[in-house]
Parts: structure tokens; C-alpha cells; sequence
């Protein structure tokens, strides 16, 4: 396995050691619930933030906490949901007087989890909204979901959520708007490779030299079918062809277009495929308004990319203007 | 060839024009000359940053253009210094009252495109200087370098060059400080995976499953040796035992700390790698006042990393502290 670990057990905890060791003014780290939080969270008047998932999404969800974002990331180990137990206390350190929202990318041992810790941390008399998402568009229901699987078009759910709740907004707006961002945000992914959990020590599926995934999900799973590769135009086409008339984006949209990388590609890899996308967003008369390209939802060092468009109006696009920062920088 | 890419051959004007797609109010990308740089450059009463360098190591120096940065990288093909002719049409493009400051990775095609540029801008009355970084501590003299190598050191001397010009500083301060911090980073790095150019189609060159390359460089130039793979700590303790006597850094120790990824290593793993520098760092009395996880300087897709320190005085925390803002961010 050729990875920068030592005991695979401790990999996800080592992980977060060195993400609050980078920021030891602003993060903390609990290591009883394997909770990142800002460290001036929770603050009243403001909703707070939460996102949980299986790790090995990095920069999500962990790195990604900050003023404008989420106040803390509920991390499970590399691919499994955090414990139903860590959400709840993590909901109970995080509780404000205007209430805490979970995100929570739609798999059902996330939802298990989460659905039983919003029951707890009810019980104990918090306000608690849980909220799902699922932009992918590759499947309907899939190896471990019902439904449609949440991928890296969560990055606009948190940012817009994150926005709303810094202006002071109830619980209610707060998800009214992250409902509202998850409705319009459409995404398909393509695997190059497959990766390698640390705890396993072999890749979790087998692709040949000349092979693509095309529509796999960020633990790995199939899409919709298995196909040779083909140049950066015509991979640009099938997530197109697949992201635009589901929505539908339409001639006079305005959109944010999203080059996510899976974890293996550089990112010269992903400006290439964001300015083709572009040109033919451009040539469909749908106008790229804003842009991102980079690492937002990866899957270990898997090789591929995903594309997401979100169908943008004043008040998502205000929400994603918003300033924001988080754990990881450049500067 | 398992790479997002069309024909080989146009792999980095394609990646250009999407960086010019994805940033159309700051950056003008001239394909005349494989140029990007800020669309309001040059300014007057301002030096002009310019950093050149064979592509594959993004975001260095493409993706780093913006105030505060660089005011232009003229990139070459992948892995190959730009020609001398398009540095040299770079630096009149750039041409302002206080001069044009050329940043070079120290190897040798570089050397002589860049030093020629220099003469014939020159030659035409511009006021230029170019200054070579040679952070890495691997190895003296390389398959194509005579001296020290340049790496991710360059990051700190680029942000330190690019925060002084837009004090207004005259060239002979902006090369003063990028001398200062050249003379003060130091960097070695690791590498767990070959990397594949596009137009050669296959890796650079081979390491079995179970082997790393100690000092690699960032074109894939051998090490110090070959090892067998082993835990993420013993390859810290085999990171900071090259770097840290060099300078040397010593109890008392200001010091920044930067853990770059090769391009492949997902960021989790840097993370990682960081909590540990960390700890190890504290454990000699050398304290780590500024922290840097991420790609800075890259290898294609190689997975891999390097480990940078910069001995930090008042005067380089606050250029490295500086406001700046590039190309690739995550919002």
C-alpha cells in the first residue's frame, strides 16, 4: 500500500491531530468524539453548522470548518458513518438557542446515524434539523443508498447554509436555503483508478489500463456503466450529456460550474476539463457565472473527476459570494 | 495513459485557456507567448513578479498569479523550461518603471532560457533581474541541474517577493528579500509513485509496490537512494534528519512548516504527515509558528510529498503574512 500511514486504525484520528496541529488558533480537535469544531463554536445567535460523513472525502468534511462554513465536521473512519453516539454529542457541544443543522450526504448507514442522533439530541430538549443531500445524478439508489447519493455538490449546500446562518438566520431559513441549493445542484463523476482504504490495504474495486467508471460514487461504487477511455472533449460530454437535461439547465441559465477532483488527478487535469466545459456550456447559451475547480469531495487517491452545475439566482449566488474561510488554504 | 487530457501536445495551452475560463475579470492568458498573467499587470510603481518553469507542477506557477503573487508565470511544456524568446516577450509584457524580477528554479535549461531572456531585455533598456532558487537539500548537482534544485521552497520566496513589490519596493529590496528567504528554506522530499508526462504516454520511471525514492526530484530526478516503503513517522524522522541539520534549525527556532503533496497523495495523508513534523519539531525546541498542508509544487500525478522549513525573522513573518489572492482558491 503506498500511502503516508502508520497503524491504518489510527489514520482518520492521526489525521485530525494534524489538521488542529496546522490550526491551533481557530480548530479544535476532540478525540473523544473525533470532532473538528471552530474553537469559538458554539456561538448563540447563530445556527450551527454541522457535517458528518465517512472520511476520506478531504478536504470534506473535516477541512472545511470556519466562519461561513460549518462549525464542526462529525467524521466516521475512511468510508463509514460516524457513530450515532459521536453526532449526538457532537450536536450537544455545538447547541446554540437558534438550534443546529446536520448535512448529511444521502447513504443510508449516514442517515441511520443521523436520524438516531437527531432523536437524542431531541430527547435532551435541542433543536435539531437534519438535512439531506443528493446531487448525483449517475444512479438512483446504489450500493449502500436508497435514492440518489450525495457527492461533491455538498460544497454548495454547506457554503450557502453557512452564509445564511453567519447573517443570523433561523433554523428554519437555514434549511430553507440549503433545500433550495440541494434542488438545483446536479453532479456526475468518472474514475480513472479505483483507491485504497488505509485499513484494507488493496484497492477496492479493479478498472483496466484502458478503463473508465463512468458515474462512480466517492466510496468506490459502480455508475452507470464501465466504459473504455476517451479524450478530455468526449468525457466532458457524457457529464454534460448527463448533468444538463436532468435538472434541466437551460439557454439563459446562470450557473456555477464545479470541476471537482477525486483525489489522484492533478489539477492541471481539471482547469483542462473546466475551460472545454465552459466552451460548451457557453455554446448551449448557459452562462458560467462562477467557478470552481480543485479538490472539494475526493475519494482517497482516486484518479477522476466529477462536474457540478448549480442553477444560480440572486439570492444562491449572494450565499455563495459570501466571505467564508476554513482550515485549508493555500496562504 | 490514464489522464484527462486530448492531444498530448496541446495538454498545457488547454489547461491555460481554462484558467483563463475559470478567472475572466483578473487573468489574461496570451497564447502567443504560453503566458497568464494578472489581467491588470503591469503596474507602474511596482516591480513585476515573473516565475517560468516547465509545467506539470500546478499550481506552481500558473495557478499563483494574482495580487500579492506573481504577475505572470510563462510556463513551458511539461517538464521543459519555456523558450527563451517567449521569457523574453514576458518581461516586455511586463515591463514596469521599477523593473521586472525573473524567479527561476535552479536547473539548468532554466538557467540558460531565462538568463538569455535577461540579456535581451537588456539589451532593450528594461530593467530586469533574475534570482535562482535552490531549496532542496537531496542531493548536489542532479540529472539536470548543476548545484541545488529548486522545489516547493519556491512558494515562500515567490509570496515573500510578491508581498514586497506591492509595497512599492524597489527591485533591489524585492530580490533582497526573495535572497533572504532562498537562503533560509530548505526542503526534501519523497516519493511513493512515478509520474506519467502526456506526450510520453508511459512513467518516468519505475518503483515497486513496496519501494519509495528518498529525495526525489520534482521532474522525477533520482534521490539520495531507493528504500523500502515504510510508517508515515519513520518517513517524517527521514524528512526533517535531511532538512532540519542543513541550515541548520536549532531550539529557539522560529520557523514556518510547509508539507507539500506531489500531486497524487490525497491531503488527508498531508495532514497526517504534518501533526507528526509538528510534534517532532516541538520535541527539538523548534517552534512552528506558520503551517502550510496542501499542493504547492507539484509532479503531475506522483504520489508523494515534501517537507519544507523556513527559518522565519520579523521581517519574512510579515511578508509571508501579507494579503494575497491567486488563481486557485477553494470559494
Amino acid at each position: 500500500m503506498k500511502k503516508f500511514v502508520n497503524d491504518p486504525k489510527q489514520f482518520v484520528p492521526e489525521m485530525l491531530k494534524g489538521i488542529a496541529a496546522a490550526n491551533p488558533d481557530t480548530i479544535k480537535y476532540v478525540p473523544e468524539y473525533n470532532l473538528i469544531m471552530r474553537a469559538d463554536a458554539p456561538t448563540n445567535n447563530k445556527v450551527s453548522i454541522v457535517q458528518g460523513s465517512g472520511s476520506g472525502h478531504e478536504p470534506a468534511h473535516v477541512m472545511v470548518v470556519g466562519p461561513g462554513m460549518l462549525d464542526a465536521a462529525c467524521p466516521g473512519d475512511v468510508f463509514a458513518a460516524p457513530p450515532s453516539d459521536y453526532v449526538y454529542q457532537t450536536a450537544k457541544l455545538l447547541a446554540s438557542d437558534k438550534g443546529v443543522l446536520l448535512l448529511v450526504n444521502n447513504y443510508t448507514g449516514d442517515r441511520m446515524a443521523f436520524e438516531m442522533a437527531q432523536e437524542l439530541a431531541e430527547a435532551d430538549g435541542l433543536k435539531v434539523t437534519t438535512l439531506f443531500i443528493d446531487d448525483d445524478v449517475a444512479v438512483k439508489d446504489s450500493t449502500w443508498t436508497v435514492g440518489r447519493r450525495g457527492v461533491a455538490g455538498n460544497f454548495f449546500v454547506m457554503k450557502a447554509c453557512g452564509a445564511k446562518a453567519e447573517e443570523g438566520a433561523e433554523l428554519e431559513e437555514v434549511v430553507r436555503v440549503g433545500e433550495k441549493v440541494n434542488s438545483v445542484a446536479r453532479t456526475m463523476g468518472i474514475a480513472l483508478t479505483a483507491c485504497t482504504p488505509p485499513a484494507k490495504g488493496s484497492p477496492l474495486f479493479e478498472l483496466a489500463d484502458d478503463e473508465m467508471e463512468v458515474g462512480v460514487g466517492i466510496h468506490g461504487e459502480p455508475g452507470r456503466r464501465r466504459a473504455k477511455i476517451v479524450s478530455a472533449n468526449e468525457i466532458v460530454d457524457i457529464l454534460l450529456d448527463a448533468v444538463v437535461p436532468d435538472l434541466p439547465f437551460e439557454s439563459g441559465d446562470k450557473v456555477a460550474l464545479m470541476i471537482n477532483g477525486l483525489g489522484g488527478t492533478p489539477i492541471s487535469e481539471l482547469y483542462l476539463l473546466y475551460g472545454i466545459a465552459a466552451e460548451k456550456l457557453a455554446a448551449k447559451g448557459i452562462n458560467v457565472t462562477r467557478s470552481y475547480v480543485g479538490e472539494y469531495c475526493t475519494s482517497l487517491e482516486m484518479a477522476g473527476c466529477s462536474l457540478t452545475l448549480v442553477k444560480l439566482d440572486d439570492e444562491i449566488d449572494a450565499l455563495l459570494a459570501a466571505p467564508a474561510s476554513i482550515v485549508n488554504r493555500i496562504f
